[in-house]
């Protein structure tokens, strides 16, 4: 018999609610027969969704939790009444050890705030860091972190940098994924203080991980995809993301607009609307769905509150390649190497005693 | 006899040196037939590229300075020889009021330097910033600071937001800019304390000022056009304008590689050409080239390096628009405005007195 991996999903959360959550599920069964679900949530609508999800429907566990986060819930509210919700009861199985992962398409701030409550930090980390794939020209790249922490020091864009090579082993299969710091210019001299020591440090003691330090990259880097994964604070990040995604819509947009021009364009559009699809294919979020709260007792996925079945389904894969790699003893062995280089006495070392 | 507008061209700057310098002063000239211009640099290869620039050679003024700084030439060894450079000439003919702007294509950090030190910050503003135009679906928008600060406090953020509603007023002809800050989300809880102490005192003490202060906008807001200007740090503003260009990058490259994919796809590309075009030139970098370093005693515009004809030429224009619009006047105008209605003894208003 082969080992199976349990996923605990909060089948209320996201705009669709149980009918994109349990066909997502379906959906990634399908790709990973290894993969079984626990489902939280109202009863009867779960009941309804399952009857197109045969395969989740055969094996899957229904826990009825009546209580649903909505997105306009403050995350300090949905923290009190955490336990009667169906988003913090499938954190509390992760806790609990009675599934691998959660995964939930709710209100990210509660999402956030329950599972730091619940799962608290590795030993190793000193905070958690909201990590995604970006589409880029050569291949999808890791960016993290996107939101969790609007500001950070050294020490944490260092664990933060650890734990992205660690995501992209598992998730995009890379041995040793290159990594680069967020910065608004290539040369040693540019950026923050704290990313200059950030950059000595994983060049000093990052020898032994597998990940090769490229120093730093700048926005127009990401695009171009010139390295697998790209280490910045919760700020920049989350303007790199957001300012990424206005820009591709702005030019599909502007494309748009251009087709329309005249007769001769229209009929261009016709015929070059495989290419299109396929660009918006490329460009869908849907593809790249699935932000993991990265440096918890447990892996926590969120997936976009719009995704379809096939995002949806993308988020729990997501979860499961963190499982499947072994996520959090990574993390954890490739920290201990890293401090065991910090120089004697380093902020870094110390944190870590 | 209408008012002339006199400005200093560092005619060595940029990748293709005086060829494009001047033939973009010429078709700068023909935009605005006020402009009379100095030009700075090397008399030989000058006069060359005058041949190709009649109403330029008829008026303008050829100052031989020999010494030019190179795009790999370190900030502080360039502002050591200042004097004895093209660049430099140019800013101190601003400084001695013997024209109303400087224009280079130079090396940026350079150029910087050496504006800070010959002109001085106006009273009112604590630090100037780099401000360009952005592509938007609306219209351009007006983004700051683009990388002169790497941090800023509440103050710098105020002022980048006078300076930037006077930029919009001069440069895009606007009556009442809207204004927000950059932030990663709108929401008022969210974002560093600086932004929000920023955004605070816009609200209170913007009530006077020519603008229309909106609050937050997020990365994906840029492209949009849901603000006229856009304010954020030195740090958050270039990863914004350097992820967008990467963005673009990105979208137009796989756009190209769709259309390679098939003979149909490739017929549409023909029949497509037109809206391509007009797509590449609405994202042409050299329709919104032109950033200027605000916030001096004096008007100095950065045109891009790799700017073409077409490009120099619109950062002439800047200046112009610039100048002619009183941009100096009007920002202390407005922070003086501004100023006034901060409450007694507020941080603002100290730094003011």
């Amino acid at each position: 018999m082969t080992a199976t991996i349990a996923i605990a999903l909060d089948a209320m959360g996201g705009d669709h609610g149980p009918a994109v959550v349990i066909e997502g599920a379906e959906c990634a069964r399908e790709r990973y027969p290894d993969l079984r679900f626990r489902l939280y949530g109202q009863e009867g609508p779960i009941r309804a969704a399952l009857a197109r999800a045969p395969r989740v429907a055969a094996e899957a566990e229904i826990v009825p939790v009546e209580g649903v986060v909505l997105g306009t819930d403050r995350p300090s509210a949905a923290l009190r009444r955490a336990r009667s919700t169906s988003m913090g009861c499938a954190i509390e199985a992760v806790k609990a050890g009675e599934v691998a992962a959660a995964v939930s398409a709710g209100n990210t701030g509660a999402l956030m705030a329950m599972a730091k409550v619940a799962l608290r930090t590795i030993p190793a980390i000193d905070r958690p860091a909201l990590v995604a794939l970006m589409p880029t020209m050569r291949s999808d790249s890791v960016v993290l972190d996107l939101g969790a922490n609007t500001e950070c020091d050294a020490n944490n864009l260092v664990q933060f940098a650890v734990m992205g090579a660690a995501f992209a082993r598992s998730v995009l299969g890379l041995d040793r994924p290159t990594v680069a710091l967020l910065n608004i210019g290539e040369e040693d001299m540019k950026g923050t203080t704290e990313l200059k020591l950030a950059a000595s440090l994983l060049r000093e003691a990052g020898i032994d991980l597998p990940l090769d330090f490229l120093g730093f990259v700048e926005g127009n880097g990401i695009g171009k995809g010139e390295v697998d994964v790209i280490v910045t604070d919760g700020f920049s990040g989350n303007i790199a993301l957001k300012t990424a995604e206005g820009t591709a819509n702005l030019v599909t947009g502007l494309l748009a607009r251009a087709f329309r021009a005249s007769l001769r364009t229209r009929l261009g559009y016709l015929l070059s609307r495989p290419a299109l699809r396929a660009l918006k294919d490329q460009l869908d979020p849907n593809h790249h769905n699935g932000a993991v709260f990265l440096g918890l007792n447990g892996v926590v996925v969120k997936s976009h509150g719009a995704a379809n079945v096939k995002g949806f389904a993308n988020a729990v894969c997501v979860a499961r390649d963190l499982v499947a790699g072994r996520i959090l003893d990574r993390i954890a062995e490739d920290m201990a190497k890293f401090r065991a280089h910090l120089p004697q006495g380093s902020p870094g070392r110390e944190a870590a005693a």
